[in-house]
């Protein structure tokens, strides 16, 4: 039963690719930095960096306006004004988010402690009664240590993606007037810097973390990797607020500045004499760039302790096969040098010429990738996996062989690809289904809502039944380790995943630059371009969240029913069922806030931005400059205060049910809100996508039917324009934090177990 | 153990309250025929009928026009235009539907007759082995038999409905030139023939086939009230398509005739020049009424069946207890003479005098007839139960207090009033939640779309928690008789459910009428009056309709699970989860599919409509007719076209999986739908509702703040208008659509249940 990967050799192999995944991020954030947005002194004419490109001849004649040394100090001055709105949001939201973890780090103590009372003494193993196992209360102490940390690598994500995406797009941007491959490389590699630092990062300090438990724990692997899944409470509670407040954030700032700018005074978007456009170019930082990233982050961590804590008390734990035991990890480690030979498949041995190759570059990374990383899958299951080994599920034991494994993992990486191809089917406006909603643009924005809505609902269909047959396969093959290890398959190329999905807004503020630094339109037209792909990249992006999210949650609960000892949860239960009904309907609740949120901070938003209008004279005309610091608080103080209903819900349910009505009824409201969740979220961002690019689709006008429809301004793009305004919160709010609702109350119902399981169920215990 | 209420007189107490219905709904038939259409001869300058009224003095002033014959054949031109173009429809219809039933019955036969290979031979009874039953092949026959029976009675359920319906439009509006008292009598009275003639039907017919099997079957009431569970199926087997073809025909038109009459055009709705106003006006008539008599024939027959068939199978029928055995007809015989009384409190005990009365007396309406319904309750509980007796669930035997059933079916009752007011909170102008969806109009459509959907999601809060808890009292109490019978409660009331919920599209076309008649600017105000309140009143009967199939589906469930013998639904299985993900996943494939219906049947509507505005001249002027015929064909084939993928989506789905997956999957799959279509349903109904009475909240201006809003053609109006009309689908199409959805998908696991239990799951025994 010998695996060839050595226990030494695993503990070098993992912390080795955590380390060249940041080194590479660092060689690619160097690369990055020799764009500079300081005006050059002595400048002569024409740039002399130019002059070095070996594919000068291509592009010589798209280079336009290298010698404006006026437009570099604008770039810099507007990304300035960008980053500083995002830092100080983010702080100001650290604030109260520090705040929540230092309470909840209590209760997890208290809660956790109280189990076994605070005894120091050891106990009889929950699995093994004839070993003793380390106290409940050492499993509060270090489950706390690990929430903490894993909170902390969650805001370390978010911020840093957001301080790299600040300091690329104005780079974007410059090298936009060498030609749009260029931009494209900028925009890429920025990207890339940030998902390799996330992917080494949470591998780095999960793997550290373990190591120093296991200081402690010795050879009580059940309370050890038991503690570990707080690092998975951690990183996906940051990412909650993370979301949920940046997404409310950007929606509420360009809701705002689209319905006065665009829609009523007719001025174009990111037009700098738009109040609300520095707030509307910060949303994208702090929302899709550091709330997608700590999102992310918490899918992993999460993936990864669901995967450590199911195994540790189903098989390897049990047998102390310590390089088996951290297969996840190995699969993590591969998917880093996976990924960094694929990103160099974008940056040095392909190069972007025409726009037309922008989407495929990014398609064929996640083909790719995918390909490469089965590859992977199959040597870490080779080397790291005993041939066969033995799973305990529910206390039938069943035999797995590696190559088993290897298919589960397998399953879940090519289901991401699946849901990543059927999400870009019906988000791209090459498509018919964005085209017939463009179409429907004809009669008006109630036909535009009406075909985007039906969209979303039947975007759900395939990646449903991609999810069905992953759970199905990999259950089959290895129960809930089966669809632990699914989960971590498709997360395995995140760092590609993340550069492509960070790509998207950083294209998205280099064209607002471009725009606020009164760039020529051929600047624009390039950087459009880029957003265009960004558009659909970002719908796969999500698409990969939702995804692993409802393989992750089922995982976590399947190790949460475990540990809570549960035999089964039966539906025709009535404690079961009203669960699963109640868990149903949470989702709508959880939108219903957050689109209200995103509603009424838009309201506020536009107010202000007309007042300025009105009241600020030579506003229109460009004589005066708009106070965007108003609309900056705006936006902050909204989402700052918006946050918290729908994060108490999410936090307090878990919490309250379990407490209230035990475990059986939450494990019903956790397998209601998985199911109905995923739905939701797959649909509300598909619709958005949607939206957005059949607007896109009337805007550029590429083909015969498209300019029919157009030009910008026309009926049918005003009705568009309506549906893409819509689709905001759905897409960017809404959609993407429902799968942190469904994560996030599976790892909490985790962590908690042992407290529902002795002490839960107060209210049934009563009557 | 001796019930009070001897088997003779259940025998006769039963029919005779069925025939009191029928009675009490032909009196109040005639009493509408009194109202003459045809214009009178040698008719005095005054009408003479008016003078014998007894509250002339409050009314002689609001009287007008009563003396313009011309506008009584008008409205009776009309009248004849909108009846058959109903009729014409519905037996198109009908052919289609007859096509499908057929083929249905032949598979019913098919599948059930083959489960003992078409044997005739007497088996070992299921639930009892030392007794004999029919053979399976007695209950394919009398199942399909039962199944045709069902069908037709619904098919008659909603055709009588909409004669009725065309019969009184007319008589309303004529009545409203008396006064808006006057109006209100004439549209209630004609809903209660409805409500009563539907409520009394299914009852006897049930009643009669129950008997004529007993001939048959004598003691084996297993397989009794087995074969009866096909009249469920047929009932809502055409409800099925009755909703969606007449959902799809209303919603077409009704968009269609908007985008182009009050959006483009700019006049009124309804006005006479819109080519689409008849089949607009037919709409109402297949697609509120029609559509819905046979949704709630289907809603009563199911929670009728499914209590019979629980009761057969756990208690009453093992033991032959023939009164207990048909509490749940005793019930609805109960609740046809308390609807009775119930009825003379808005026709006769008090007079309408005002328009703001309206409301409030359609609302009694539903309080009078709960507080007295759970007396009937506590009656029949206490005469026909003995008061304990022993149930069976799941192989464990509980011990039942009459008492308890009584709370069983009044958690039911009462849990439909509260979903009803909660509905009527978030639906009606009256309150906040409608009036911030409306001030939302002030920034466009796009924040009036997302406040909407806001406003739906959070609608579905409380409903759910109230189903939450009935399900919880009922099951804890009586297992799954307990939620049959909680389901039947919430349904007792049906004859004035309907009769209110029938009022609302008979006021709606009688303000069609009026307008298309020429008539006065104030009837129509009086119509659009009670239209209003009917609004409200609609959104209520579908939050009972929601809520009562989501009780029905349960209990089938129930019933299908203990027939198909599995033990336990485990969503710890593979096999379970990915049935309960994919049946989270029905609904939004089956809204996809209606919705994208009515849109692209309301694009070649807005194209006729178009057309004829741009073609026939003089149109617009009002000096040449439109094409009505040409619209009502486009309605009349989109929907019967469209209404078969939907449909066939709903009736193979429970086929599919039970024959390729088996019984544990199905179970899934109907959980899954269930938790999941009942959200979306009330989601979707709600926000249509809310967008409809912004809209009217804006146009009629009451307070200070909605005339900030207005008036008609002012920029929040038209945004109000778009919402209304993105609604239109979503209230009237696919959200009512899902309640048979989830009903009809358990109704018929049930009927088929024998079948997948012996012959289903092939593709798992294969591999």
């Amino acid at each position: 039963m010998a695996v060839l990967l050595s226990t030494l050799a695993t503990e070098i192999v993992i912390p080795v690719a955590a380390v060249i995944g940041i080194v590479f991020s660092l060689v690619q954030w160097f690369i990055v930095s020799r764009v500079k947005v300081t005006p050059e002194r002595h400048a002569p004419p024409a740039g002399p960096n130019s002059k070095k490109n070996g594919f000068n001849d291509y592009l010589i004649e798209e280079e336009e306006g290298l010698n404006d040394q006026n437009v570099v100090a604008k770039c810099a001055e507007i990304q300035t004004a960008i980053s500083e709105g995002a830092t100080s949001f983010l702080f100001t939201e650290y604030q109260y988010v520090g705040v929540f973890m230092v309470v909840f780090a209590i209760l997890i103590f208290l809660f956790l402690g109280s189990v076994e009372g605070f005894s120091t003494k050891s106990q009889p193993c929950t699995y093994d009664a004839q070993r003793t196992c380390k106290p409940a209360l050492a499993t509060a102490i270090f489950s706390t240590v690990a929430f903490v940390l894993g909170g902390v690598t969650s805001i370390l994500s978010g911020f840093l993606g957001m301080k790299i995406a600040t300091y690329a797009n104005a780079r974007t941007t410059l090298e936009a007037r060498k030609g749009v491959g260029k931009a494209f490389i900028v925009a890429f590699r920025s990207g890339a810097v940030m998902g390799f630092l996330l992917a080494a990062n949470g591998l780095l300090v999960l793997f550290i973390t373990i190591n120093v438990f296991k200081v402690y724990y010795g050879d009580d692997w059940e309370g050890l990797f038991e503690s570990i899944t707080g690092y998975g409470l951690g990183g996906s509670a940051m990412a909650l607020f993370g979301r949920v407040g940046g997404g409310i954030y950007t929606k509420a700032a360009d809701v705002g500045a689209d319905l006065v700018g665009k829609v009523e005074r007719n001025i174009p978007e990111d037009d700098p004499r738009n109040p609300a456009v520095i707030a509307d170019n910060v949303g994208d930082n702090v929302g899709d760039i550091a709330g997608m990233g700590s999102d992310l982050f918490g899918s992993y961590a999460e993936s990864s302790c669901a995967a450590l804590v199911v195994a540790s008390i189903s098989s390897f734990g049990i047998n102390h096969e310590f390089t088996s035991m951290l297969y996840p990890l190995l699969i993590s480690s591969m998917g880093i040098i996976i990924c960094l030979i694929t990103t160099l498949f974008a940056t040095d041995f392909f190069e972007i010429k025409a726009v037309k190759e922008i989407e495929p570059a990014l398609k064929k990374q996640l083909i790719i990738s995918t390909v490469l990383m089965t590859v992977g899958i199959a040597i870490i299951s080779w080397i790291a996996l005993p041939s066969s080994f033995t799973i305990y599920n529910f206390g039938v034991q069943k035999v797995v062989k590696n190559w088993q494994l290897f298919l589960c993992v397998a399953v879940g990486l090519w289901a991401g690809l699946i849901i990543g191809f059927v999400t870009e089917y019906y988000t791209s406006n090459a498509y018919s289904p964005v085209q017939d909603v463009a179409d429907s643009c004809r009669t008006g924005a109630a036909t535009n809502v009406i075909f985007g809505l039906a969209l979303g609902y039947k975007s759900v269909i395939i990646p449903i039944f991609a999810i069905a047959v992953s759970i199905f396969v990999s259950f089959s093959f290895a129960a809930m380790y089966g669809i632990a290890v699914a989960a971590l398959g498709m997360l395995s190329t995140i760092a590609t995943g993340l550069a492509i999905d960070a790509y998207g807004p950083i294209s998205d503020n280099a064209g607002g630059i471009a725009e606020m630094a009164g760039m020529s339109h051929r600047i624009r037209e390039r950087t459009d371009a880029l957003d265009a792909a960004g558009n659909t990249t970002a719908a796969i992006g999500k698409g990969f969240a939702i995804g692993s999210a409802a393989l992750v949650s089922l995982a976590l609960f399947g190790a949460f029913v475990s540990r809570a000892a549960i035999s089964t949860v039966d539906v025709l239960t009535p404690k079961v069922f009203i669960g699963l009904i109640v868990g149903a309907m949470l989702p709508y609740w959880f939108s219903a806030m957050t689109m209200k949120s995103v509603g009424s901070a838009a309201l506020k938003m536009v107010e202000e931005v007309r007042r300025q209008f009105n009241t600020i004279p030579g506003l229109m005309e460009g004589t005066a400059k708009p106070d965007y610091a108003t609309c900056v608080k705006i936006s902050t103080d909204a989402s700052i205060k918006e946050m918290i209903p729908p994060g108490a819900l999410v936090i307090l349910t878990p919490l309250i049910v379990g407490t209230l009505f035990g475990v059986e009824t939450l494990s019903g409201v956790l397998a209601g809100s998985l199911v109905s969740g995923v739905q939701v979220a797959i649909s509300a961002s598909n619709t958005g996508g949607a939206w957005d690019n059949a607007k896109k689709y009337i805007e550029a006008g590429a083909s015969e039917h498209a300019r029919t429809l157009g030009p910008k301004g026309s009926d049918p793009h005003k009705a568009a324009v309506i549906g893409d305004t819509i689709g905001d919160p759905l897409k960017d709010t809404s959609g993407p934090s429902l799968n942190i609702l469904i994560k996030l109350m599976a790892v909490e119902s985790l962590v908690f177990a042992p407290f529902f399981a002795t002490h839960g169920g107060l209210l049934f215990k009563i009557f």
